[in-house]
């Protein structure tokens, strides 16, 4: 019932000739909340299964932008999880800065098994991996 | 009623260590391809309007990913406007390689005035910009 | 004895709050035009070679800017070979942009067996690879 | 006569289809440190100088890459300054992980104001910035 926060402040790589940040950088903020989210949960999103190893490829992202991030600013990356499924987890993340609430996002990965050669089919989420990421399954 | 396809090659550097390019790539696709339909129409998405500056802030952006793409594979990404509001516009994109959908999006713009400062404000569509946008609306 | 070259036209995404292209997006545009010599030469910069795979991990990278570039600039990024050496390549590019020299680049890759599991040694460069890459080494 | 060292992790995004950072990662995470660096003299890379703004445009940058960074590595960027000319600041950087020195890089940056209107033009360092930058100035 837990979230994961993660702190940030906005580089200037970041920016775009309007002077915010360019919309495709917050759909890399939340992946890197994810993946810190995996790391809490004492995993990785890149994982070996004994020989095989296990990732999680994206099937759907979604953001709503409510006001800009500029250069500098320190932002709050909130991220959670909404749903599990048999095969599949749908992540919400907020993106906070000063009290203000910038943006909402939502991304649903697949768990998949990356064969040698790169062959990739999604699979059942193993049990321990499910039970890890239960403790940031939120109601909300 | 037309559609705007522009053809590029997934670049070394859109690619992650899955193999794969990375999903927030295709966001910026997406918009290399607005950006050449607002051409095709005679504008740009930066423009003087006397002395002020129009553009178009993005408030929603989603993907649904089908399939992977890889280095060097040649894609179409194929954009139209679904719906011209008061003030904001939705475009709709499929991204295309070897003949299959690999990822389907939706992007939707405000149009703001850039006043000197940076203050942005949304407006009603200018009647000369609305005209050349329909071109682009596409019943599908 | 020739150069390769490439057109392209800036991104909005390339651009940051300075309203000029990035810096670390000159990079980019040296690697996407050296990719495209690779091609012109009949090669990829990720070949199989029987079952092992060769690719060209950089080692020296640098680039001297001269003038900006902007939202829209139509470029060309010309590209050659200055050196071959046992198992390493430099390239030089120019990026030009309205008969203007915006910028210089210098890249230096070493030809290298990726192994399974991903260990990676460098190998003095195919007499079959090297043939093909003589055609753009370039004498200024 | 100190250095300034950021603490990061590499990202997700930053990796390419080698699996390994990609090279234009480099000069972001060097900038990144630059920027820290200004933070902590008390600047900023774009400030307000009364009405004008005095920011830094980037004539040189090279990179030399002695071994790749990997997914998840933690690393320290060390930034110092090399030089202070008259108008212009070199930077040195190291990029540590486990120990080892995975990257060198130089950077040099122009003073430059930025008029209405997008002009630049390059002006001597003022003395209250430079002595501000002069506690980064190392001599190695």
């Amino acid at each position: 019932m837990a979230k994961c926060e993660v702190h940030r402040r906005v580089e200037y790589a970041e920016t775009d000739m309007a002077g915010i940040v360019h919309f495709s950088e917050f759909s890399r903020y939340m992946e890197s909340a994810e993946h810190e989210l995996f790391r809490r949960a004492g995993l990785s999103v890149m994982m070996q299964d004994g020989e095989q190893q296990v990732s999680w490829p994206r099937v759907a992202c979604a953001f709503e932008f409510k006001a800009p991030l500029r250069f500098e600013d320190e932002m709050t990356v909130s991220i959670w999880i909404a749903d599990i499924g048999g095969k599949s987890v749908t992540f919400r993340c907020e993106i906070l800065c000063g009290g203000d609430v910038k943006a909402v996002g939502t991304l649903t990965s697949v768990c998949c098994l990356i064969e040698e050669g790169g062959r990739v089919t999604s699979m059942p989420i193993p049990d321990a991996i499910r039970e890890k990421l239960d403790a940031f399954l939120t109601d909300e």
